[in-house]
């Protein structure tokens, strides 16, 4: 519906020395991070090591209530929220995923994706394993299981070394708080401490919202174990290497998120001002699409000292279900979600700043719904560059086929959209907004940082 | 709340060769079998190899509509309905389990108990496997699993070798309607013939419902596959001796059904019959505990030529949630469930015909309601004798100190209920009622027909 | 769907001295009064003056729960059931109706219909009034309301001397349970005592149930005023003559009320006696159409000498929603509801006794049924005369032609449903069971005790 | 919660010449409407004279689906929606209020507030009215029915001459689209034509929405009557004077929407620019109290030229149904709705712009996040004046003990919230900004438009 890519989970997980309290706190962190997931949400508690849990689809608020947030006590949760993909939209791929194995239960949550999935499946389907959900944790779960003897470090050394991919990972077992980052450090894990015990969240904006302190954020590679002896950190000096997903930093995260030192409205205010700087345009009036947009459109015009101003109105209420309008209300122009706030733009030549492309659909309809109202001009700045290559590691892209940027040139694009001008940031200069550490840009520029499944074969959700 | 041993669940499977349109057949078929389990049902069906499928809590009716049952679609399928216990009621718990293992997806639907669940448990997560159920059938789901490389016939007499206990089974491959009877014949299972197709069914009510041909039993550890080739019958020589389940015939099975050649309704009317040979009281009016005790007052009345009548109305809206009357009203005596025929027991000598005594409570509260009402003696016969042992075949019984029959001589119980007299069945005149085929009578003799766990081992739902 | 007559609704009032905890008695009375309506409940209470109130669609179990009966306090207190029909079936239309007048707000509950409602609305439409639901009650409530400067006996006189119909009425004000039955009597209203208060109910299976004393009927056109000066009796002498509706005997009452003095099991019970000496017949064995038939089916096989015994068998799970088989489904048979025992029938003159015959639909089904199953002859035997005239006092009668006793000769109706055998029980059979009190039989001879419209402007439910 | 004023509704009305499918442009205009109301929502419909409608608690993607829009199909309908007030909320008093009388059915949906509706209750139930929901809306539908002779535009005169207070109403009968505006103007109602049809609605964001073209504002005093013979507009000459309520300018109405010729944006970002002359500071950065302080800031950052920043993060998720933090976590500081965006904050002096000030509360913990966060000083500049004095219009405002704008001076506010300086705009400078129009200014200066009951009288919602 809305032409963006989509992040596909957020993490949570709480460990307190004396407070039974936690599923509170647990349930505001995942209500922090909703923007990661709108599918499910999850909670699983461990009470006297028995892990309670509840889990269903919808928005937080909805999956939760008084009573059942009051019914969950215990002084170790995790905590999941699962993005609403179309596909494989069952209750049993919620998390955490709550397993019974040798050693007690375990329960798991998991934001990223698994390349060698399938192949790790076949693996253990020949060894008798049966699966009960086509989510990859089931898969990680099993492994775990497959080494039980060893120590709990070891065990997920053990599994760290034959998956590939992205994750990041909290784990509840029935005394212990663990968190893993995988060896790119591609998803985000930061820990947070609380007066009595420490938080792993997917975003420190968590931690703002629960009231805990920001620690440091989980390295890539590294295994943190949380428990009655305080934190461990098991590092791993081999495969590790900083490979950020830069589309955290340009859409996902929260604003007032920080990950890996780096402060996400600010780098999106920096992708403007450069912006300005390569693409600069006269113009009246410099306005966002709102809200993701609106970071880099206040950078672009403080650089350009183009005024900033509100040119699109949100409607505040937009939830997850909703009426679609039929095909002859959206050709009268039924504008559920934005409208074009008329007497900022009439007359105007107007610098709309976005925050990325996609198909460019929406984009389209935006610069139509802009020179409807009386614009002048249009001139469109993206602060990411174009996608064209489809993510393995958890984000949700359209094939090939339909990203705008993997099929056309920037004026295609322009004339498409019906701009009066269109440009998006270069992809060094994005680099140089982020400080130039190891990031992802495989979307950007198809340069993966591991082998990856031939388009074909990626499963779409 | 009510004072009687329970049935734990029903199972159905339907293989149709030409029509899509079974899941009706399948809802109807499960309502008929309602009266053995009211916590969940469930339905999983076959379309082009794979298995969709829907379970949720409640009553048939609650968990299915029509918008459901018309998108299962597909030409074999399976149903199960399960009891509502206290304890682990979990929709997790619900069935069919449909687990996805190297040879495709199953689905599997298992009325019984498996004696060495927690023992085999054990030793699948020696070997890596973990859980994320507690009932039994996702052991034998992973049993099977072990076994994939061989062909179904074989993997599944492998599963027999092992598992212990009580199982009525029905399965669903890509291209296979499959049924398993324990080699005890602890549980029934039956066969029932459609136009194009098979049906089996815990229950023959079902194929009556359904509109269905009842073929025959399946035999004790028979397994039946039904697939584009007809039916198939694998029999094993060695192990097997029928040992049905006794109170099938006395309780638990609809008495329009007929297990293993015996009819429920006649076999109580018999019993009814015997029991007023055994023990005869002059009395003006033979009344039943409604509904299960009344095939066997009629026997009794029919025997005797003492009139029958109705001493005891039911609120035929006796559902599942239901407020719990509070202590004051109890005393007050809120009677939600019977009332009193008062005019038809006032001045009377009243039999009072009951199929089973288990706590004692109901009959010593139904026993007072009849005395205030003005009844001038109450004579109790019981169509069982007493309840002495626990049940681990798959029978939802009270630990031995709760079994008021293990306690207490019948003169004992007698003074207890509040009876002028009480008179119990023989085991002889029990048996002989069911025609002296083999019985497991263990839960009035003890004579379990396979090791049992202690009582202390044994899990109680 | 089923082929019987039904009533439309039943009520209740509690007035407590001391509690304010008698929701949960309203309840389990509600629940009591179950079969008398199945579409809606409600329960309103008084608190100090004010009064809270629910009600929605649904069984009475539905409807409320634990948290819903604890937050209706107060000491006196009314509740409905109504019936399920379909058309006009809101749940605007659900009561207790609570309305806000001059003098405070009072609440109705309402079992019975007017005859000249229409009439009354457009008089009081024309002086200004309007109307939100399409009940009656409403009407009552605000003719109450135009006498409000009389005090509450003289005004509750006034309504009764306009409008016409039958009716049970129950009402709270802030400090008064108040009753009043119509001046024929059509509909029942009893009265019963409590340690410290008094109950109102339609039928006197409620007192037994929540543990009040049965202390007298409500006489026709008798007011009944119950606050902390005790109970105050308001009878009229002119227009009152009771008819008592004799449906409600026949098979609206729960077997174990007494209305009017006439139990009504034993009312039934004598209804098959009488039948057995109208109309003998040579058969092996009476069976009853579950449950309704059963009490006739006694007294006939009483009086006959014929064994009385079990051939049809009920499915006790029947709820209100149900997926409707279709139309393929009905030609194989699928038989919800009842399924017959065979091996009672096979080879056997059967003797079918039914309360009523009122489309014929379903005795014709139940009749191939038996004969499918075996029975040599089926002779049927209905406890009441041909149902011929609609009813305009609150009982869901068809339209005339749909009455198959309205338009056939019982030769005519015995061959359409393929009985051996058929025969209704005279009128006179019928009043003499009652003891010839006054009745309302219009629905089989026509004689309305009072002045109804045309069929043509009977609004049907 | 929030220390805001509230609207309490919104209205829409649509007909369409042609077109039975309105009920999905209803379902979008009530959404672009959800601002003014997120109780309740309800659309009743007119198909061929009959009134159908649907209404419940909740937001409208909440109370309406697909199947619920499809099944409301006609050419004339009406919506509501209701602001969740905390006291009198249930369902009853949802609308659209659909009643029955003489003429037909009718259904009302209104916003705004009678001054003299117990007054009028009280004389309509001495005529023997009984009223069924606690809204002023049925006290207009019953004056309504008095006038049923007279002509449709001659009894609404008859109505205006004894109502006093604030309404916009829209009305439905059985051929007509009714809609009046009050004849002080205190809501606000606005005309747009459709290309067969006509809409009327609370704000002209709801004819962008649905594709309508903006026709012109309802007029004080003005009747709008809609049918197949087009728009007739019934004006009067006497008592109408506008009063537009000036806090539909402040913070009520959508930025995108314009109100008697007042864009809302253009008039917020005017009064930030009139309050950066009236109360210059100097500072390093302009930051909003988001959403609606947002055009004020950008406003004074522009006049001021200090750059606009964002400083403060809301969760977009915020929703109605949302569990409470209870007093401990309250402590710990859990921020659920809003996050300091810190890195924006640290070191700098900051101007914190909001729209209003109610009780305080708020704004003393926002400048609190923001000094913890490191701000060096927060500068609270206030777009509107100290709101000091109770509304009878229709707006939520506290009593006047709990508005700290009546009871503190503006220094003792600024110590109270914190603030290192604290400045109001005058009421000269904010009617300015709305180009000097007759606005009521009656919260600010208690100069009501007409006479108004005693603080003590007046009921709160």
């Amino acid at each position: 519906m809305e032409d963006k890519l989509h992040e596909e989970c957020g993490v949570i997980g709480i460990y307190s020395e004396n407070s039974n309290d936690i599923a509170g706190h647990l349930y505001y962190g995942l209500y922090a991070l909703q923007h990661r997931g709108q599918e499910s949400a999850g909670i699983a508690i461990n009470r006297n090591g028995q892990i309670d849990y509840h889990k269903d689809m919808g928005l937080v608020p909805e999956v939760f209530n008084d009573k059942i947030i009051n019914k969950l006590t215990g002084n170790i949760g995790i905590g999941h929220v699962r993005y609403s993909t179309t596909g494989e939209s069952y209750v049993e791929n919620a998390q955490p995923l709550v397993v019974k194995y040798k050693k007690g239960d375990i329960a798991l949550a998991h934001n990223g994706n698994l390349v060698n999935a399938e192949a790790l499946k076949g693996m253990l389907e020949d060894s008798g394993v049966v699966f009960q959900t086509s989510i990859d944790t089931e898969v990680i779960a099993n492994l775990l299981a497959r080494h039980h003897k060893s120590d709990v470090v070891a065990s997920i050394r053990k599994v760290m070394e034959v998956v590939k991919g992205s994750y990041a990972l909290v784990m509840l077992s029935d005394n212990q708080l663990i968190g893993v980052r995988d060896p790119h450090g591609l998803r985000p894990l930061c820990i947070g401490k609380l007066s009595d015990g420490y938080v792993l969240a997917s975003e420190s904006c968590v931690l703002d919202t629960i009231g805990a302190e920001f620690y440091r954020d989980v390295e890539p590679g590294e295994i943190i174990i949380i428990d009655k002896n305080g934190m461990q950190s098991y590092k791993s000096d081999k495969w590790c290497k900083k490979n950020l997903c830069i589309f955290e930093l340009i859409y996902f995260a929260r604003p007032d998120s920080t990950i890996d030192g780096i402060n996400m409205y600010l780098f999106r205010s920096r992708t403007g001002k450069i912006l300005a700087k390569e693409a600069p345009v006269d113009a009246d009036i410099v306005i966002s699409v709102p809200d993701s947009g609106t970071p880099a459109a206040i950078g672009y015009a403080e650089e350009s000292g183009i005024p900033y101003g509100i040119g699109l109105i949100k409607n505040k209420y937009i939830g997850r279900t909703f009426i679609q309008p039929n095909q002859e209300m959206r050709e009268q122009g039924v504008k559920i979600k934005l409208n074009v706030l008329k007497q900022n733009i009439e007359g105007k030549r107007v610098i709309m700043v976005d925050d990325s492309i996609v198909r460019g659909t929406t984009s389209k309809r935006i610069v139509e719904m802009l020179k409807k109202a009386g614009a002048k001009e249009v001139h469109v700045r993206v602060s990411s560059p174009p996608v064209a290559y489809s993510c393995h590691f958890g984000i949700d892209t359209p094939y090939r086929n339909q990203l705008v940027g993997a099929n056309n040139t920037v004026e295609e694009i322009r004339e498409l959209i019906g701009a009066d001008s269109l440009a998006y940031i270069s992809l060094e200069g994005l680099s140089k907004a982020g400080g130039d550490q190891g990031f992802c840009k495989a979307c950007f520029n198809g340069d993966y940082p591991m082998e990856v499944p031939l388009e074909g074969n990626n499963k779409k959700y």
